[in-house]
């Protein structure tokens, strides 16, 4: 058996900006080798951050990553880190492929390099693009076709990247034709409630598959609406957890482990290998460090705890607003309060993302207002000292009304986007991110103003249903120990209403919300149909009034109007690119 | 050889709407019939309508369109209609394929059946997915490996699905291989400027590697942003034209074909075929009927001219708008009318669209606004007979103005804003689809406010770059003959403002629009970086300056807000359904 000492770095990157994300890969590096590691791994796409979009079609992306990898292969040795072995992922081209209609431009890979002795000793591609879900990767790669396998201090290390774990055949396969003792895999794995647990199954089967002790590296950070959750793992050949980092916050797993040593003296060699999946690759072979190390004495790895899920769930959210706001260049955030449960969840995640200083609210009561509204609000912003302000919307309602005869459904929508004006004019004026309040129930079924509660650069709970508002509200409450809780339990404890007419319940338009929440989960996200959702227990008239609610509030989750496509790129439609976007073309940086 | 009366049924059905799309196919299989033809095609998914996005993940869905099919097929034969062949465009599904992570939940097919005599005689599916662009098939696809060739009056007929044409190797290579006479083709693809040369050169590329005449049908209409511009046309086996249908209107393309005779007697088989494209097909051999037609007098095949640049773009807009108003179930439009060349040609293509009657124009003045603005705005009204009222905003900007000090580019905002209150809330009100009327390089450059210009249902010049607008509406004004031309010369020729601050000019803000527009095709169609775009000789300056405003304005172009997702469907980035959606989920229709 050979030692070896790995570090996983479960970094933050941020899309766009290489510059900063070699510093980054450089400076944990730095850490890894203090730690005594022999081997960094850095997660997928570290250097260009994930997911790039577009940007991978322009050339002078591609040449920029390529680039910064060689530069940042040189600086770790010029900085006396060049006998760490570094894994890092960032995006390459094919150069040998002919072009055909609907190929990705230049044709991009997303790659991983192995950097030692100011070298790139080895570069390799991810064999299984995934292109569900989130995933668009047949719009942007070219798929990989080799196992790179290099011997580092007597022991053969393969290289495969994220999806290529979730796939049968391909890397994990070779992997074992290949008899390397060690699969070290780049990620970059979107959260996604209850996700962890499937992770770490899926790392044990295919530790068993490859037959190697397989080392995870997640990201961690938010990107748009992406957030990459970290928890980073280590399991042996049997399946075992070795090691595993912490979820949603920056990270250097450090781990021994001991490892069995090459059995042949090693020769380079390319040689051919069914992937098992109708593709044949090639194993790719190097070497660094034939020598197993001198015997040394183990640290103990590290293990969290995984969270449960209300803690989950909320670290993802702050950590979302912290990292949307951070990365987009803004530092405090705006927000419409009004009483109710989501606009204070939203100021709590808030003040908890980037302290109660940079948050402030504003207070837009309307002739339909409760006096508790205001109160309840008020003594929200008094406990968290969040900053506040008052702005009455009567006076500004009735100059509409001077002119235009609004009434029912009008008047109300009228007066949300009265109150999103106020809240975009103040952010113009002073610099504030606006934060939506709006939940996932309340945008499924459309029950929202279009330019009006929805107006806004970032939306905290978008993607929370209301029942699961409730609970993250009790359970941050339940975490201020003998702090006073931060959210006045009127809020929660009253019924939701919009206040835009008098006497108004969220009841006299929408089922209560366990009932709806349980529903628009069976049929947005399992996509069951109608019989089947009633096969599932759901009331009859309820799933037809609700598949249409939810269809028809489609044109609502947009926020540029659609419009005729002319051209090869109409925005949205087929130009896509990140908002987060720290990219400067080569000059603009200048 | 062999006659046969071909009939290309350029329709333009609804996403969703089945009963509705089966019903045009028995209605244009009438008028086939009536015409003589012997064969009828339709465009890919007819039945269903194209792109159907998630809808195609969803089991109900899936049976839905199978049973239409079956139905459609003993309808056709019970209205007398069996004894033509009818070759329709549907959803199906591979059932023998093992689920795995990523492929498409229930493993859709984009498919095509050939009906006769109230049977489904046989069903095939695209082989080629397209992912890029518009396209996202991998999403939501399983490909097809079959080339099926029916015998219909002696002659071998091969049937193909859209990117079947677009790549090498698949369909087009076995065609040849099976011998078969004519190869039917069933397209959605949409409208692109310039395309139409493209596609008539790759049909007749494909016709002479098939060694068949090939017929394109291919759907019109408009679907969300999608334009489907029809353009159906026939080629022989030497790749010369025999036939054309005019664009962005339905059609029923008769010709009569002079094919080569079946050379052997007919035995059912499927044989296996290397499709050259790295799999293997089965050819899947039927017979309709084997024996040659008697001789008749053939008809003169039509062959519609191609229109000029502007034509096509107009015809592109209107037929957009027509259909995204009628699909949707609107009667009527609203505006804000400016006086300004956007919001004019905007009014004209929608009175083209939908009639000048049902064209609601509001004029907004505010105290910036000049005197021209709203002369020009009430000639235009009163020319193109379009129906208009006038709601000043300043004592709205003084109500807002009384609670909160905004300055600058927030007051210009403001503005804005309240503008598009105005126009949401006399659409709640009255029921009118608002158009915004931004054009793309404002959209590209970021040069609109959110949640005002940029407010509303449908952008119909959103892909439409600034100087394509002012040669659409001379091009317009030069189609109004002896009528008056449409459009006041004078919003033509005076320079573009905003008129949200005094004497203000887009220049002050925005090169000369041909400056820009050459940049930013540059930029966003071709995706040049910095250093290339300075090689294609745009001022360097200009260069850094645009590109920081295109890629700072991507969130603005965003739908709803983002938020962080936590679960296996956030809306928008993995939830994605047509807005324009007729289907009802089974019970639901009743």
């Amino acid at each position: 058996m050979a030692q070896l000492r790995i570090a996983l770095a479960q970094v933050d990157p941020t899309v766009g900006d290489l510059q900063g994300n070699a510093d980054l890969v450089v400076a944990w590096s730095r850490r890894a080798a203090e730690a005594g590691a022999h081997l960094a791994v850095f997660p997928e796409m570290a250097l260009t951050g994930y997911p790039v979009e577009d940007l991978v079609l322009r050339k002078s992306f591609v040449d920029a990553s390529i680039e910064t990898l060689e530069v940042t292969a040189r600086r770790l040795r010029d900085e006396g880190l060049g006998e760490l072995a570094v894994v890092v992922g960032y995006v390459d081209r094919r150069s040998d492929v002919r072009h055909r209609v609907g190929q990705p431009s230049g044709a991009p890979l997303d790659a991983a390099a192995l950097l030692y002795g100011g070298q790139v000793v080895v570069r390799t591609a991810k064999h299984h693009l995934p292109n569900y879900g989130v995933f668009d990767e047949y719009r942007y790669f070219i798929r990989g076709d080799r196992l790179p396998v290099v011997r580092l201090h007597g022991v053969d290390v393969a290289i495969a990247v994220c999806e290529d774990l979730w796939q049968d055949g391909g890397p994990v396969s070779v992997t074992r034709e290949a008899g390397a003792a060690l699969l070290v895999v780049p990620n970059a794995s979107p959260y996604e409630r209850f996700k962890d647990d499937v992770r770490l199954e899926l790392c044990a089967r295919r530790a068993r598959e490859a037959g190697a002790t397989l080392a995870y590296v997640n990201m961690v950070g938010g990107q748009d609406e992406l957030i990459f959750d970290g928890d980073s793992l280590i399991v042996d050949a049997s399946g075992e957890l070795l090691a595993r980092a912490p979820a949603f916050v920056e990270d250097l797993l450090v781990t021994d482990l001991d490892l069995p040593e090459a059995a042949s003296p090693f020769t380079p060699a390319q040689t051919s290998a069914d992937a098992h999946d109708g593709t044949v690759m090639t194993i790719d072979r190097h070497l660094v460090s034939a020598e197993p190390l001198p015997p040394y004495e183990p640290v103990e790895p590290p293990r969290a705890e995984p969270l449960d899920d209300c803690a989950e769930v909320y670290g993802a959210l702050v950590l979302g607003v912290r990292d949307y706001v951070r990365k987009n260049g803004f530092e405090s955030v705006i927000l419409g309060l009004s009483g109710g449960v989501d606009s204070a969840l939203v100021a709590t995640i808030a003040a908890d993302a980037i302290g109660a200083g940079n948050v402030h609210a504003v207070l837009m009561p309307s002739r339909y207002s409760s006096d508790h509204s205001i109160t309840d609000a008020e003594e929200l912003v008094k406990r968290q000292g969040i900053n506040a302000r008052t702005v009455p919307i009567r006076d500004i309602v009735e100059a509409y009304e001077a002119d235009l005869d609004l009434h029912g459904l009008a008047e109300e929508n009228l007066q949300a986007r009265i109150r999103g004006n106020i809240l975009m004019g103040l952010s113009n004026q002073h610099g504030h991110l606006v934060l939506t309040t709006g939940n996932k129930s309340e945008l499924a079924t459309g029950y929202s103003t279009l330019y009006g509660d929805s107006a806004g650069g970032f939306g905290p709970i978008k993607d929370v249903p209301k029942t699961l508002v409730f609970e993250l509200c009790e359970w941050r409450n339940g975490q201020a120990g003998s702090s006073p809780r931060p959210i006045p339990q009127n809020i929660i404890d009253k019924p939701p209403s919009a206040e835009l007419r008098p006497g108004q319940r969220d009841t006299d338009s929408l089922p209560e919300y366990e009932v709806l929440d349980a529903l628009l989960d069976d049929y947005v996200e399992k996509d069951l149909g109608h019989d089947a959702l009633i096969e599932a227990g759901h009331d009859a008239d309820l799933v037809d009034r609700v598949i249409r609610m939810v269809d028809r509030a489609e044109y609502k989750r947009r926020q540029y109007p659609p419009g005729p496509k002319i051209s090869p790129k109409n925005f949205g439609r087929d130009r896509r690119l990140p908002i987060t976007n720290a990219w400067r073309e080569p000059s603009a940086r200048r």
